[in-house]
């Protein structure tokens, strides 16, 4: 962490009584900030709105999140920007206090160094044993209850692996451990519904927009893990890593970047700092 | 809170960069103080650190948590001690750190002030919206991936209705928002079966063992809600309750407390400061 800002002040704790601590109550955003923008803002903002919404808070004023975000990331060029909304302090008891009053948590992080090979030829993915609990009350949103992906990227530490397929308890595919999946089965783009869990992802909402304005088909829908071998061509998705061609699962090899995945990659900014 | 130990030092914050705030990333306790006794520490302490292990991280030290719990609790003859311990610090991301240095957040509550009512002429609940999601690896233990809860808590602002009680998203009888069920049907104890969803109650526990020792027969079972309306009796419990016998639901009323109900009341220290 390179500086946080805590409801505003410089500093690095939080109230331990925080609901964020106690319950996870709340939600979080990650944003790229590239040439010393904030990427695709309206879009975290507008998330997180709904998911302080669905948690039944109101979300902070968008204005002043952009001021302590502007604040923090200073003159950095390239960064991660983690922003943290819980519900704010509380008495103990699950109980939300009638009028809560927020708490803003935004920390500054370094670029993350991924080798630039990801970008051009592809990662590998292995598929988690962890499974992701069903409930469309959470689906969609980016709530800090994260045990399952803990519990899944604590699966591997071998380097050769870059992120981890999570299975729903139905055995639906849904996501990666920190992204978004799409396959392209004959031309088709194709990602998973999140209606019953998942986190619907900023970039994977782009990657959608570009493909229909490309004219490249897009579907939702459900899918198992054994419709990954019947891909051309997969990809994982998310705001920092913008778009990694998958070159080999459990199961199987791909070209990686396929061709559809090639041109969506030129449209999204993404890949390592040129 | 009257008072918290953070890491061993009193005070009242925690760093911002624990994984508690970022992902719910630990397990905690909520421990009766009663005569000035850690009640049932024993027990607590064994589900701590049967959370930690299923996690994948270390509890602390038991001596530890047992001076610190001690030294927090001082000479209160009642109160609640809240536990967390949490995976600790870390970088962004999922991944766990190799060597964790688990946090420990001792907090220190005020007895809440329930009703004698509650005791002995039992409470009234009502069924959540809210459900629970289905996850094998996350049920039984007490994490701090407590949205669920804190949604269905939100349900209700009645101070009439004292609890609600949660459905799985298969529509089966788990718990309450903070509480274990169970029903008495044809003079046998029954309770939901926790191995997909739920908080495995230390009370819980506590009455399935004294019921056998009464030669109570005592049974864990999967139930849907109209099971309710062939209950003799119904009562919920956790560690600072103890038993609240049920008067009402939304489908029927009950006489509270029941006989069975009665028996176990006598046998757990419970009730209202005498």
């Amino acid at each position: 962490m390179i500086a946080a800002l805590v409801n505003g002040v410089s500093g690095d704790s939080i109230f331990v009584a925080d609901r964020s601590v106690h319950y996870g109550d709340g939600v979080f955003e990650t944003v790229a900030i590239r040439d010393g923008q904030l990427e695709l803002w309206p879009q975290h903002v507008s998330r997180l709105r709904k998911g302080c919404e669905r948690l039944g808070f109101a979300a902070p004023d968008c204005g002043l999140l952009a001021r302590e975000a502007i604040q923090l990331s200073g003159n950095h060029q390239r960064a991660v920007l983690k922003i943290i909304i819980s519900r704010g302090g509380g008495g103990r008891g699950y109980r939300p206090p009638e009028k809560p009053t927020p708490s803003r948590i935004l920390a500054l992080y370094s670029w993350p160094e991924w080798p630039d090979e990801y970008y051009s030829q592809g990662i590998r993915v292995r598929i988690c044993n962890t499974r992701l609990g069903r409930n469309p009350q959470l689906a969609g949103i980016k709530h800090l209850n994260r045990l399952e992906q803990v519990l899944a990227r604590s699966e591997w530490d071998d380097p050769a692996i870059a992120e981890g397929l999570m299975l729903d308890t139905e055995g639906r595919l849904v996501e990666g451990t920190m992204s978004n999946l799409f396959m392209v089965c004959n031309g088709v783009l194709l990602t998973p519904d999140l209606s019953h869990c998942g986190v619907a992802g900023i970039m994977r909402e782009k990657v959608m927009e570009i493909a229909r304005q490309r004219g490249i088909r897009c579907e939702i829908g459900r899918f198992v893990p054994s419709e990954l071998e019947m891909a051309e061509e997969l990809f994982l998705t998310n705001s920092i890593i913008g778009i990694w061609p998958v070159r080999r699962t459990d199961n199987g090899d791909y070209s990686a970047p396929g061709k559809i995945t090639s041109i969506l990659q030129k449209d999204i900014i993404t890949g390592p700092l040129t």
